[in-house]
């Protein structure tokens, strides 16, 4: 965050964009971004955007976030390599969630994409069999191999 | 809320369950819940729910979420008639989001479902192109007939 504390240009004019005011942000600031895959059409993930992350997922055609737990902008993929690449980004009827359709590079060919920081498919891997969450999806690849 | 008011039973065993406990509840006690269509895979909507929400959702097969405005549960339909049987509940990596698979019901045969609150399929009908949100999703039918 160190380029907040020194004196710099102006915010750049995408982040006073008008379209940025109709996304009703929390009282932090953020929204919750779903990023549903082309093709499959799974949903993969759910992360958080600040202004300056949907700005920068516009500008660049790929997903960014804001990382609740480093504080600062996440470029989806920049560690992994699973970066998405985005298509489309919708607003929901209240404003106050986002909908990216993505396609999740940087997977083996002829795999799985990975989206999940567990090295699965997606993040939604959990699913209630009666009174349990059952993990139901397998480990693409080894998250040692994939943050090292 | 008037049954928080009266004495009465003991809660139901359902809001102690042990699966309950893996959800990360946010400081006001809620998740956010996405629908996702079975079938047509369509992201529908988003809403929250609270610990009550949940419960009631796998025990009846059918979407209750939390209704902040309203400050109740909302059993969604009860008024627009747009039930959604529930086939798969998901949980992400994280434990802070749920992912239903449903079946959007009550409207129209042959005609598209109806998810949103304006009479459209999903609630996600705001697309970005360029500078701008543009709706780009039909109204399938006008909310005064769905909520009169």
């Amino acid at each position: 965050m160190a380029r907040h504390d020194e004196p710099g240009p102006a915010p750049a004019p995408a982040l006073t964009a008008g379209w940025l005011d109709a996304v009703r942000w929390n009282a932090d600031g953020l929204v919750p971004a779903i990023a549903q895959e082309q093709g499959s059409r799974d949903v993969l993930m759910v992360a958080w955007m600040n202004r300056e992350a949907l700005a920068a997922t516009a500008a660049r055609g790929e997903a960014v976030y804001w990382s609740r737990s480093r504080g600062r902008l996440w470029h989806k993929g920049e560690e992994s390599g699973h970066v998405q690449k985005v298509h489309d980004i919708r607003l929901d009827c209240d404003g106050d969630v986002v909908l990216l359709t993505v396609s999740q590079l940087g997977h083996e060919p002829a795999a799985p994409s990975i989206a999940c920081h567990t090295g699965r498919h997606s993040c939604f891997f959990q699913r209630l069999e009666g009174q349990h969450w059952r993990s139901v999806e397998p480990v693409q690849k080894d998250p040692e191999l994939i943050y090292r």
